[in-house]
């Protein structure tokens, strides 16, 4: 029947475009305005073959290497590598210090008395103000991930394939990168660190900077899936809100982990960001955990979003 | 009649989801989302003897023990865990000292230009930004109470069964001590106190310290039930607001009592965040007083709710 | 057939008004209020010729000198002058500074208790405000530009002729201008610098000056095409909260970039504000990065612009 | 036709209550709320006459002296005197200072470190918060000016007559004097400053105060009528909006114009809330300066009213 699939049409294209961005756009009545689905453009092979796979990639799917040739899936990676670049310049520069510039507490009002403190607090503001425009302007498009954990936490939810993953991060880290270069020429030394990428190792060991980039992430994807990229929750403010709360969550956690211990500026949440501060002056011995830190935490909510019993197999549902 | 059945089909849904969740999710016209009712899933035995029951659970259903059987009940309390872990791990992280930290007034600004005063401050900022996103991400499944103190609040008013209770409790307190395991590798000692959690039993009678726990917990409540809980408000704002406004308050709370007396970090008001800061340091004496401070609170409350002349039996009003 | 182009009527005078406009105000049903077309007002040789043309105009449109006889263009830039002259009068008097005033940190705070830190911090508020209620002023007439960033940004992605970009460009300036008469006239001296205008040259390399002002005026470009001027955005916001984006992106970049260099204070981003307040003070030799810095982004920009898988040209479409 | 003249009566209330109001109500199709037109009260003979005049009023109905025996008029001067009474006492007293409070920097915070620089911050932010809820009390009635300055603006845009110009001036002048006598009796002194109110015309020349007296003024009625009081303009936000805008607009215009040059404290922008304060105190030579920048402001914003394009004549549309 004509109006049944007329229906199927206007839930399908809703359902395929929520899974990976950031924000939903409302949907448009007049249909003037052409949308992408994120993650399964409509004239891709992948997906003419399992019209009904919405919110999830069947398993093979996910592994389909076919995605590479997908022009549109390049062209999102570009977007991604200029969102990250201006993420990375704007959010590193504001962080930048001299190597010895992180004081000790000298009077009463302590540790909330010393750049350690306002330092991240900055950064954190910056984050949460720069962040939510710029999804705004990718979420249509790419999706507004900008951040390789959330890239990386979609994949492992089976919100995007193999192929868009990595290309998104590539693009993601280039971008930073391209930052990096940018910040390197502004500043016009190397002699600096970046808050939110710096360890000092001979205080804080490298496994207790893991716990709290771990925990950090974690936290952030944990958030993410539950006002922005869950197409199962059910969502209590206006689509308009979801990026706002990802830079609140982006930045609270990065201001609150970064003045409790000495000798450690806060959790990255970001290894495109902390690629290309190093870029722009050097890599250190344990930039892995920056890597390692948001993949296990994508891994770990991967479980706990599968064990949710909100979940509900789309392709069951609709047999 | 036709409408009339219709009218109390539209309605019952309603009440029974807004029971014991911290944030009531919008009606779905279209109905692709599926929600789950918070405290009565629709399929536990429970539900089917008494469908009419909704805001308030019958006494013998509050002691039906088969609610331990129920799956559902078990995956919420696993939710539950996973977010009082990040909320226990960075709420406490922020408030972190090591035990000489909090330091007496030296300048004509008094308190206000201390550490005294400023650590409970940010503590409770991020509080109130944090605990609205983590609502936000559970309450279309377990309700996001995340905190003891609001579950037994609810139990007591009858919205949700004793298993519930048991299970929700047990979760929220296994996952306080999961975020202290992370606070004691993240932090690399066991040396420190966390603000909100220690008093400074020879300067602050155990006494005293109740009394303040007690008060900040009942305001907590009557807020809470005031703006989310309680099914009878009528709602003066968007639904969305309401997680705000239970962040706000806890914010406000755990900073106002914090600074006034000597000793004292201020009120808990969450006994699986000071349970799981023990685990991470070593557990006091007085680790009671957070337990038996909310307990007492929520039973007041539950008095004050019935004696509310709001108050209608639902039962007596369909019949 | 009528449905179609009911359908086309529909979408015309929206997207022509939307095209330039940094705010676009709501379809109007009753048709009581009168709206401009920004930039191809109604009566206008060139878009009577093709009346499809909307969102882009077509290349050999852009170099239609005519537009110079369009009496409405010249109301335009009038108002856009007197914009221009306001927001340059305002943003710079409160960055205005002895040359000595900036200080080099004494204390523990570092930096961030310095004025080196607070005058962008409370020029980036000011701009924050400001911008946004006199876009709200303007973007019924003459699209409430203000910037020539944005001029010159619109005009690379085709959005404006070329003869609008000139009457706009010097209209700001000359309200610039205008404006730095009046600083002139209220501080009563000549010796003193702007925040956001002012590199110590023997510090600071203007290359490295030029580096962060390309960045800037990316970032600013980017994000007002993606919140407000690209008419392929799908809006994820109501059409209000456009200017006050806008205003957002415009502080943040101003103090996020100023206090991290030591002699430099920040992106410009507004070359006719900076002029304006060169007319206040004296020239300096390294004015052209003001200038150069926008038009580089705005070209870099429209790349992207056109690179971006959202385009679809609006004449391919309706044909 | 009934048609059209249905359609004639529902546009018409709308337009003249929108002339000269700073806040227009929705409409309110139930009818149950009695809103009165600011500026030509239906039963007055003027409207009597030329029913289809609405936004602006004709150039013999201006000097119409008849208008001085309306006596919704004269009860619409008394509100404003009461608001302006409020206004004037609470503004002047947050700004209050002993003649010698205003320091200079001792600090590398310079300025902002300084009550020269907290004192009009608060100023501003009192404003801000106050002036808009006054306003919502006012605009059903008097239209909620308040404040010479945009009575002034509404006369020299044709919206009001001069006789409700002179009766409104005249209440809010008194208002502010009734305001002074208040801060008299609660300050115990006459020996005090006002911020926004005083020069130090040793330092600063009254030229260079009336340079800045007239940017501030032109600023706030450009704004307050791009947000609020133009009827021409297509209002981008909720009408519930329109008196925060104005609200932001004085606050920071008062306190971005404050602290940059040393011994002048701010544009005042409201004449009757200095002409208040000097009764509390005592009148300077210089008081002149606060009545002709509002006048000259008004005055240059006609003549820009006049030109732009959106204007139309409303009685040439409707013939």
């Amino acid at each position: 029947m004509r109006g049944t699939s007329k229906c199927y049409e206007y839930n399908e294209p809703w359902n395929r475009r929520s899974t990976a961005s950031l924000a939903v756009p409302p949907l448009d009545p007049g249909g003037s305005t052409k949308y992408y689905e994120g993650n399964n453009p409509r004239d891709s092979k992948i997906d003419l073959k399992a019209p009904a796979a919405t919110a999830n990639v069947l398993l093979f799917e996910v592994l389909d290497f076919r995605g590479f040739l997908n022009l549109d899936l390049w062209k999102f990676a570009v977007l991604e590598c200029v969102a990250s670049m201006m993420n990375t310049f704007l959010t590193s520069w504001v962080a930048l210090h001299p190597p010895s510039a992180l004081a000790s507490p000298q009077t009463e009002l302590g540790i909330y008395h010393t750049s350690t403190f306002f330092s991240p607090l900055f950064t954190g503001l910056t984050m949460t103000f720069l962040v939510p425009l710029l999804i705004y302007t990718l979420a249509p498009s790419s999706g507004g991930h900008i951040n390789p954990t959330l890239t990386m936490a979609t994949f492992f939810a089976r919100m995007i394939t193999f192929p868009q993953m990595v290309l998104y991060i590539v693009g993601q880290t280039f971008g930073g990168a391209l930052g990096g270069f940018a910040i390197n020429t502004a500043y016009g030394s190397r002699d600096f660190t970046v808050g939110g990428c710096s360890v000092n190792t001979s205080v804080v060991s490298v496994k207790d900077a893991l716990a709290i980039e771990f925990m950090g992430c974690l936290i952030l994807i944990y958030v993410a899936f539950g006002v922005a990229l869950d197409p199962r929750q059910g969502r209590l403010f206006s689509h308009a809100a979801s990026p706002w709360f990802i830079g609140i969550i982006l930045g609270l956690v990065t201001w609150a982990s970064a003045f409790t211990r000495e000798g450690y500026s806060g959790a990255s949440l970001n290894p495109a960001r902390c690629f290309g501060s190093y870029v722009a002056s050097t890599f250190p011995s344990y930039h892995w955990i920056h890597w390692f830190g948001p993949f296990a935490a994508a891994l770990v909510h991967a479980v706990i979003y599968y064990l949710s019993p909100a979940w509900v197999d789309p392709r069951t549902q609709s047999s």
